[in-house]
């Protein structure tokens, strides 16, 4: 099986299914005051010393929470909450739908003026942009929420401009850079973000378990109300194996964050040789440069993502399936919608194009054997898929 | 080691290890439309079947969250967002926080009127109170939640007459049955409650997952945003390793309830005999009888709750803790505070005496041991409780 779908999750790290497993055999509600229930605390604050560690963060800034989308859903509505009478909200316009869909309902249930921070046709927000939004009114922006990179077209914001704007007037910043880490240097401190997510399963780490690192300073309604666990930011027992599984799986992604996107970039360039020489039709959407202004890349290293012409995104995963290479239309999570996807669109690709899309991610267990199977793959699939486009078209006509 | 906190956590089942441990070296997102994302796919709904089934409810009326907490705080909040111009929340006066405090929370930031709902002595809500409450204003009650058996004291609540009650009314009716499963026979169908909770865990399941079982034509509105997931009311990519774990745990332990129940009330009678031959003082908290109306337990057959007078329970703890015996004060997520447990006060307890407490909770690898050990040391460490207690009223003296 070639599996090109890292984006949307990618297999445990030997290291971190080492810790789960040992963490799975002990017994001890990190709450509780018993031995038991300390050894667990302590496991659980070490793990958090060493995500804070591997994230440039301070150990006290680590709220764990089940996911990233729970972590963007409290850094949205508790960042919004926590500001009352500021009732601006400036989200980019092709986030995650988890800091999307949030933010709607904040627009449409909590009263909030939600402005979409408009992208360049790489996807990418422009400190411009995000200038003459705050400037509109100031003082009523309770929060500004730009994801690090793109989940689907891997395009990297320019993420501590941004910040350093929003610092500039008092406005807290959240990024969702839940595909940054592990392929990116993500600091938090030196980023000037007040928050950020992170996902344990994208990196390496469980499903089920995520952070928001937040700002000590930046308050924060919780969303989940009991216990009072994690600085009563967020109430329920603590997973203890999965934070720290995912603590291993970080310690690894950051450490070798450097030489696994050399790698990664190196991979997904030929891929992307090997794709437009076998469908010379083949457009990538996204960023096509490999730096950024602050010298970082400009596109996540594992990332290809190409409209097809003349082809349905869905046939062409469905096709590749069929030959054992996985892929995806757009985001795992809105996967089966027949929407083009919001990404695209936000970037001003056309409906019938953005249809005509794949995502290929690339990710710890990939090589270059996976990119031969998509070589010899894609050429047949793009025209199969092709030919069933224009029967279809044939047919509508009849 | 001698646990006897189950009801804060217990050990993973070995079924649930297996089933975990399996699903862990699989990879797919949930989501996904490959065959990967397929089987992952596949892998959920079987869960949800077998979790279905478990607890008497049907397949689609299973709601994956991260835990009991999220569980309760969707159940509260979604489903009186859920009733738009019904302001009236009525919950039990002595429900776990993860209830409590998101009631609240609605009263405090939501505009919602709470009206707690008083227990007895023994911490269990009577109907006639339920139908007291309602009738200040039905039409105005947008949810009322009690929870099935209480995780301090251990009171089973007639969660079945409660629900005929508000059905009465056409008012959804939450249980949280955290403590419940595994413990009790917990037939969502049959209780007629709208909305139940479970905590993975509770039943020897892993941490970091729960379930909501929801009625279908149970207004819900989603607390976490994104991409859409379990019918739109719970966004997140699924933890699929979680939820197979979970499910596999809820097979056991509901299969095996009506003997393990037996079993456990045995052992619980045996503990509760031991401690008051030890410490003849000793109050043993909540329901002592056996059998409630319907016939079924009426306290949770593993759970026994004492009051040593003149003690303070953290030094209880402690003393019994230094001799390899692990228990509880209370409740585990609210540990460490020093204030004496909201169920005791509820139920008529006085502070100080309700300071002198400790739970002791059996399960599925407690043994006749465990009691031979709590047996051979609350004499000696009750004993040392109180005179470190009347020294330090002598120090208040001075």
């Amino acid at each position: 099986m070639t599996y090109l779908d890292h984006a949307a999750t990618t297999p445990l790290l030997p290291e971190a299914a080492a810790a789960l497993t040992e963490a799975l055999s002990t017994v001890g509600n990190a709450s509780s005051l018993h031995t038991s229930g300390r050894r667990a605390r302590r496991a659980v604050e070490e793990a958090r010393e060493s995500i804070a560690e591997s994230l440039g963060a301070r150990p006290s800034e680590v709220v764990f929470t089940s996911g990233g989308t729970e972590a963007d859903n409290l850094a949205v509505k508790g960042v919004h909450w926590g500001r009352p009478g500021k009732g601006r909200v400036l989200v980019g316009a092709i986030e995650h739908h988890a800091v999307l869909d949030a933010a709607h309902w904040l627009g449409e249930h909590a009263g909030a003026e939600i402005t979409y921070l408009e992208v360049d046709d790489f996807g990418r927000v422009h400190d411009d942009t995000l200038r003459a939004a705050i400037a509109e009114d100031p003082d009523a922006v309770s929060l500004v929420s730009v994801m690090w990179a793109n989940n689907e077209v891997g395009t990297v914001n320019p993420v501590r401009e941004l910040a350093a704007t929003c610092a500039e007037f008092g406005i807290p910043f959240h990024t969702d850079a839940v595909q940054a880490v592990g392929a990116l240097p993500v600091d938090f401190a030196a980023t000037g973000a007040s928050a950020l997510t992170v996902s344990g399963h994208k990196v390496g780490g469980p499903y089920g378990v995520g952070a928001l690192l937040l700002g000590r300073d930046v308050a924060c309604v919780p969303l989940s109300h009991g216990g009072g666990q994690e600085r009563d930011v967020r109430s329920g027992t603590i997973d203890v194996p999965g934070v720290v599984a995912m603590a291993a799986a970080l310690r690894v992604a950051t450490a070798e964050q450097a030489e696994r996107a050399r790698a990664l970039a190196d991979l997904r360039d030929e891929l992307v040789r090997v794709v437009k020489a076998a469908v010379p039709g083949a457009v990538l959407n996204g960023d096509p440069g490999q730096t950024a202004m602050d010298g970082g890349p400009s596109r996540l290293p594992g990332n290809a993502h190409f409209t097809f012409p003349g082809c349905e995104g869905d046939s062409l995963l469905m096709l590749l399936d069929a030959r054992g290479i996985e892929c995806s239309t757009g985001s795992a999570c809105t996967a089966g919608v027949a929407q083009p996807s919001h990404v695209l669109l936000g970037m001003g690709v056309d409906p019938k194009r953005a249809r005509g899309s794949l995502r290929f991610s690339l990710g710890h267990t990939s090589t270059r054997a996976d990119v031969d199977a998509l070589a010899a793959a894609i050429g047949p699939v793009v025209e199969r898929a092709q030919s069933a486009g224009l029967a279809g078209l044939r047919r509508a006509e009849v």
